[in-house]
C-alpha cells in the first residue's frame, strides 16, 4: 500500500509490538523480563521481538557466550518510534475513563511536567487540522494527483 | 494495563483501525468508500467500524431514511488521534525503501511543506529523548514509585 502510515503499520501496527517498544524505552533489554513485564505467551514474544529485529528497529546482541544470551537494543530507526508512541500516551491519557495519567512526563531542559504537541517543522507553531493540507489525495482508491484536501 | 500507551492500543492497536482512521481523516465516510479504498474484506470492516465507534472515535450517522444508511465521521476524540496518525506517517517516510514520501503534507499558516516535530507542551522545545524522564517507572511488572527513569 503506498502510504507511509501502512508502512509504519507493517512494523508497529500490532498491540504487542509496539508494548515490547515501550518497554525497549524503558531500559528492558532481556527476553524473561520483556516476558514478565508484559504477561505475553512466550512464543509471542520470541515471534514479535524476531520481527522487530527484522524491521530494523530493535538489534539483537549477545551479552553471554556459554550459555549464548541475547538482549534487545533499540537501534537508530526504533528509537524514532519515540513520537508514536508520545502521542499514543497522550491521548489515552486525556480520553481514558479515569482522570490521573499512569506515568508522568518531565522535560528536563525546561523542568516542568510535559507532554508532546505536534508543531511544525519550518515555523515552530503546533499543527492544526484544519490548518493542514494533504497532496496527493486518494479516495476509494483512486489517486488524485492534481487534488489538495484538507482533512476531515 | 495501567499505562496510557496501552489503553490506546485497546482502540487503535490493530491496522485496518488505525488506516480507517485515515481515510476518515481524509474524508471518507462510507462503507462501499472505505472498503474500496482499502480493500478489506467486508465482515472485517464491519467488525472494525462497530469497534471504532463503540471506542468513540468514529460516529454512526444515518444520511438516508429508505433504505436506512449510516455515514461515519470522526468524534472529537477521534480526531485527536491525527498527532499518532502524522507521527506514523512521518516515521514510515523517514525509513521506507525509497526516499519520495506518497504524500506531502503543507502547513497552510506558514505557507511550507512540512511534518510534525513534536514538542514540550510548556516550553515549546523540541521534545528530545535524552530531556526526559518518566515517573513513576515499572520493570519487569514492578511499579518503582520512587524511582525517575531517563529514556533508553
Amino acid at each position: 500500500m503506498e502510504c507511509s502510515i501502512a508502512r509504519a503499520l507493517d512494523v508497529v501496527g500490532e498491540r504487542w509490538s509496539l508494548l515490547i517498544l515501550r518497554d525497549a524505552f524503558y531500559g528492558v533489554r532481556r527476553f524473561d523480563d520483556f516476558q514478565r513485564d508484559l504477561g505475553v505467551a512466550r512464543n509471542i514474544l520470541t515471534d514479535r521481538l524476531a520481527k522487530l529485529v527484522g524491521a530494523g528497529v530493535l538489534e539483537r546482541i549477545p551479552y553471554e557466550q556459554r550459555p549464548p544470551r541475547f538482549e534487545y537494543k533499540l537501534t537508530q530507526k526504533g528509537r524514532e518510534l519515540l513520537p508514536v508512541l508520545l502521542t499514543m500516551m497522550h491521548w489515552g491519557d486525556r480520553w481514558s475513563s479515569d482522570n490521573s495519567p499512569p506515568v508522568t512526563l518531565t522535560h528536563t531542559k525546561c523542568g516542568h511536567d510535559t507532554h508532546g504537541v505536534l508543531s511544525c517543522a519550518h515555523c515552530g507553531e503546533e499543527l492544526k487540522r484544519s490548518e493542514l493540507r494533504v497532496h496527493p489525495i486518494r479516495i476509494a482508491g483512486i489517486r488524485l494527483e492534481d487534488a489538495v484536501a484538507s482533512l476531515s
